[in-house]
């Protein structure tokens, strides 16, 4: 059987993923779609609507063969570690090829612009320091020392939000090595951080979200998800009562900064440069989310880069805790499959290079611990008591789902 | 000017309260009376209903004439701490003596009892040990071992709770080398702990709270507190919103039992012979704090015991802070003082043997972090975020109380 790979949030899984699961079979003619899914928590250091399981369930039900979990320690990264993780995930599990949606769309110009950065690395990376120093940010600091490099036409726009991912994936390939033969398709419409609704069928995962939790509910989003899709997010607003944002986690930030000392905060991953010492002043005065990260954002930090730290805090992971673990996956979470996905795995199982979870109850023999917490701490963002132990129960309960 | 100290909690005061401070006034001739008060946070290791502005308001409305805070290290004690803490800040402030109520009510056999236990002090000690070992609490060994002594008719009843207070004030007092003259008065009509109301006028603050909390709301608790505190705790209900106790506290003890290991939760205070193993697997399946203190009590534990470790976890208290605090007090907090206790205060001020501080703000030399950190996650017990806010700031910016 021939698998091929997409790394994937699905948060929500609407057309513009259908499409781009349909054109990935097209393209690389699989039999198997393997997605390698974020958990709970996403690349923006942000909560996800709903559970990895729901989700799981909406990808299946559109298509996908298996699902497997991006860990923690990779899924709430910037693209560099975030994408080793997916890729090695995609290679570990059997995969042949992996397809990922571009603005380019062409993947010999992915292929060219790695090389081409490779090439020049050192100049490169003295451009980003330079950059970094006059208090840009780090992807402006990326895309700014690109261009300085003055590559000309044949390389890709790298200000762009999915050629900056895909170019990650291309140069995880190559310094991983692995034998995953790559694709690229066009996206489709909307752009990535689209707010607002513009073609009749496809929108962005982020105009999706903002218009759920807008007060005028989720009345429009219909047309932009399959009928599988909105099943589940209204069968998971029965189940749960609400979905996930950080504002249902701020009482926790707020209380977690509050009785945290500043030696504790400058453990945890990603707090750097005393940014502790701000959050400390400024959450005392905060009475929201937003409000605190109103406050809290200046130049030198994206929004992203805050949510993400902000997130590290939230889940108390430290520093030591992501650095033994964020080079290289070391097992396979098995979150879903179809028939195939059955059959795929199956056959694959015995030349794994890494141990397949199935259950959380009897993987004893992996360290999980990033993930478990994420999951606990995930399910005290619901408001009903019996929702939240019913979601944190099911962590550990929940065997792979099965369609 | 003469002082006399009491050592109080106040939560709520109440006429029983109200008797002491008469009797304490009465019996030693004083012309200023001093509380050294809990903060926050209680000996019981539970939130206090109403602040601790709130209740020095109370305080001095009832005829108390200066307030002044015994810090979180020494309030969230066991006896021996809570009263070593209380009775060095009764001679720091310049008091020549202090008073205390006792179901026994004479000083004489108080003085007897710790001359007798000083010189039985070995075999005491040996005797607590044991029934330790036995498995019995250490209020209970302490009586039993008191028992087996066999000291005859000449000592008070050791299984009393004010007895027993007032038995480690006193050796406080003798640890101590002070000249503070101790008095002690009978307490009247309700029994510390009794739930349920007994006497028209009298009722203990464990049946006072019992009946706020209750269906039936606060309606049958005005005969047993001063007018004084009935309009202090409509007042609070009023600005605030809400009463503290534990539950309000549920979701961040369990966030926080969720987001530590088993290596930071040994850290706290309080916390050993493995119970935070018990802690981590009982938090998940509790969904109030009822439910899970109901779990986690064994014969070995008193309630209070393992109400005060959970305290702890939740204020983020550590053995080594703990350590190198809890010995003998380093300043003298002023809750509120009255033109009485103003004198008092401005002709001692200058033989004060601590600093005084009157405002946080302006008390940089001063470390009372464990102080701040109780009052910051205090205010997190207030449901409404504008509350929540006010009673936060409130730590920094309240001058003592002046009535």
């Amino acid at each position: 059987m021939k698998a091929t790979g997409v790394v994937v949030e699905y948060n929500p899984f609407h057309n513009g993923h259908l499409h781009h699961l349909r054109e990935t079979r097209r393209t690389t003619g699989a039999d198997v779609v393997v997605a390698v899914m974020s958990g709970h928590f996403l690349q923006r250091g942000e909560p996800a609507l709903v559970s990895k399981w729901s989700r799981t369930k909406m990808a299946l039900e559109a298509g996908v063969d298996v699902v497997i979990e991006l860990p923690y320690c990779f899924a709430t990264q910037h693209a560099e570690f975030f994408s080793r993780g997916a890729i090695s995930l995609l290679e570990a599990i059997g995969c042949e090829s992996f397809c990922f949606g571009s603005e380019d769309g062409d993947i010999d110009t992915f292929e060219k612009t790695v090389q081409f950065i490779q090439a020049n690395k050192e100049k490169y990376n003295t451009y980003i320091s330079e950059f970094i120093q006059e208090g840009t940010s780090y992807p402006s600091a990326l895309a700014k020392a690109f261009q300085r490099l003055g590559s000309g036409d044949s390389v890709i726009d790298l200000s762009k939000p999915n050629n900056i991912l895909g170019f990650h994936y291309m140069e995880a390939r190559n310094q991983l090595h692995t034998s995953l033969k790559a694709y690229t398709i066009t996206r489709e419409s909307a752009g990535y951080h689209d707010e607002h609704f513009s073609s009749p069928s496809i929108a962005s995962a982020t105009s999706i979200r903002k218009n759920i939790f807008s007060s005028e509910g989720d009345s429009k989003i219909d047309s932009y998800l399959p009928s599988t899709s909105v099943d589940q997010l209204s069968q998971y607003r029965l189940e749960y009562g609400e979905f996930h944002r950080w504002e249902n986690y701020w009482t926790f930030l707020q209380y977690k900064l509050l009785s945290s000392s500043k030696e504790e905060l400058k453990e945890i991953y990603e707090i750097e440069e005393g940014i502790e010492n701000r959050m400390i002043e400024l959450v005392k005065s905060s009475t929201s989310f937003e409000e605190f990260m109103m406050k809290l954002k200046t130049k030198r930090y994206t929004w992203t880069r805050l949510q993400r730290m902000l997130l590290h805090v939230l889940t108390s992971t430290k520093k030591e805790e992501m650095r033994s673990r964020h080079n290289s996956p070391r097992y396979i979470r098995l979150l879903g499959m179809n028939k195939t996905g059955r059959e795929f795995i199956h056959s694959k199982k015995k030349e794994m290079p890494l141990p397949l979870i199935s259950k959380l109850s009897s993987a004893n023999q992996c360290d999980i611990t990033l993930d478990v917490r994420a999951a606990e701490i995930y399910s005290l963002g619901l408001e009903n008591t019996a929702a939240r132990k019913k979601l944190l129960h099911q962590e550990w309960s929940q065997p792979p789902i099965i369609i």
